[in-house]
């Protein structure tokens, strides 16, 4: 089932592709034993996560090895992120198909090395494995985080300003132009969301700048309107949003301009991994500062109510400039 | 991609089918939040491991999902036996075709529970996405062990006798019998040999009971002789086993007696999921304490010795009854 020729046998990619990536981590035995082992500080939690990413599903068929490399990592650590954990160390389980050889290989550790290198995690264990399907790739990721302090969804009060960081959209804006939609729009704009869709940046900082600041906390996968109704689900609280708050780049504000039905595209869809979170409208010179010290924008766009009569718990209301609701067709892109 | 008519989306399958598996798990948040909180008793590690099994390649297409999910549970569980850790938790993502529906993916997760009943760990954590290509899932699983006491393959020591659990082969002539071999064998045999196939058993209370008592440990699933040369290879000794002291089933007799051939199967196979490990000959006596608390065969078939001339590290010596070294054509299955 494996094409000998252009690739090596599982021993030999585990041993030459993958050790190298483990060889700063003390535990992970060189990859070499039935399992690695992790050491916590004291006073520290495991912070556990995974996701899986299926070619032609999470990334179109002509995607680089760098580019699944990069994807793959930053799906993990934006969840990460949104516990408000530093990254540890990370498992990864290939299923190779005949496409993979040994140069897509090396090319796929490279980046991962360099991503790691980043966000200061290591590899520490792994599975290879032929497929007659499509290259499945799985990572279960381990951060950590001081006990009891890991930010949860379900902590989203009444009366907390609901922040979103960096720009939104993006992500998917920049999936539509790489299936030639928004003809229209200049070529560095098309180029700047295709890039925001291919190179996710997981907030790993920020999430860890927002514990004991932010109530709430999510990462933006599924789309912020659909996010944002799983924070205020778990919560027991309503949301409101105020469509002109949710920051746009430059390329978003173009392509929406040109078009205003795209904003149901920023409100709906995946692919920003930006941090949603809550914090009580007192944090907010704390957030101002974080915002100044990451360099990144935070900005506040609604804030969360009590659940009532005419808004039930997990529910969404997004206001236009004149206040009157706006509907969204689909609430949140789903993957699967 | 997703047949909608006879599977629940992504979502409804986290709540419906994974979220009771992780009910009793405090930090799993019923897989709602971005990831799971795991919390270390003071003075323990954290072990990790990962596995993937794809249909057609790890379990036959006609395997139930009852099969597939005590498979799936127990090499990665296997592993964590080999590091002589308490199983916690796992994480499961899950690729699926379309051929699976809900009664499938129902009687996957009672299986689970099942499992997850009998080793003492629970879900907290998981991914499922849709793929064209064949049934792909993969399992991290976490357990712990006291500080320092993991048990590591690269720990055995020469003049260490080397010790299996159970019986030898049973999984990888139960292989061949499914695939309609071992045609000469009685009705039962063949039974057991399949269902020994069939129901991996990770020895995860051996594995623990070994911490403090054995040397080097692996789990036996590339086969006795490839796992016995990765110990040795990492131990930086030679092995030497006795093939008349590997312990055999009576249907393992049976097929070898039938067909002395067989002997390689049995050496050279895989998927046995027993305990291979070597201890010095001072513990001998509270090995076989451990064996009669378990009601475990625990057999001494060899010795490891230190690399020489005539026995590199990492070398196996397999000597036949008359002392007449075997030669294994393979040393080891592969399962990629």
């Amino acid at each position: 089932m494996v094409n000998e020729k252009r690739r090596a046998s599982e021993f030999k990619i585990i041993a030459e592709v993958f050790a190298p990536l483990a060889a700063a981590m003390e535990g992970a035995y060189g990859l070499a034993d039935d399992a690695a082992v992790l050491t916590l500080e004291p006073g520290r939690q495991m912070v556990v996560t995974t996701d899986t990413i299926v070619a032609g599903v999470h990334f179109t068929a002509d995607a680089t090895p760098e580019e699944v490399a990069a994807r793959l990592l930053a799906v993990n650590l934006s969840d990460l992120a949104a516990m408000g954990a530093e990254p540890l160390a990370y498992t990864l389980s290939a299923a190779l198909d005949d496409r993979v050889d040994d140069d897509w290989l090396g090319r796929f550790a490279r980046r991962l090395a360099a991503e790691q290198e980043t966000y200061g995690l290591g590899l520490v264990g792994g599975d290879t494995v032929a497929t007659p399907g499509p290259l499945t790739l799985t990572v279960a990721a381990f951060g950590t985080v001081a006990e009891g302090r890991a930010l949860l969804r379900s902590s989203a009060r009444p009366g907390d300003r609901i922040y979103v960081s960096g720009t939104i959209g993006d992500g998917a804006l920049g999936l539509r132009a790489l299936g030639g939609g928004l003809a229209g729009l200049d070529a560095d704009h098309r180029a700047a969301l295709i890039d925001r869709y291919r190179r996710p940046r997981p907030r790993v900082a920020l999430g860890q700048g927002l514990v004991g600041l932010a109530q709430g906390c999510v990462d933006i996968s599924d789309g912020l309107a659909a996010d944002l109704g799983h924070m205020a689900a778990a919560s027991g609280t309503a949301a409101v949003v105020e469509a002109a708050r949710v920051p746009l780049s430059p390329a978003g504000r173009a392509a929406v301009d040109a078009d205003g039905d795209l904003m149901r595209v920023v409100l709906g869809g995946g692919d920003d991994y930006e941090l949603l979170f809550t914090a009580s409208v007192g944090a907010g010179e704390a957030i101002e500062a974080l915002s100044r010290r990451l360099d990144l924008t935070l900005s506040a766009i609604g804030h969360m109510s009590k659940e009532g009569p005419a808004s039930a718990a997990g529910s969404v209301t997004i206001l236009d400039s004149k206040g009157v609701a706006i509907h969204l067709k689909e609430k949140g892109y789903q993957h699967s």
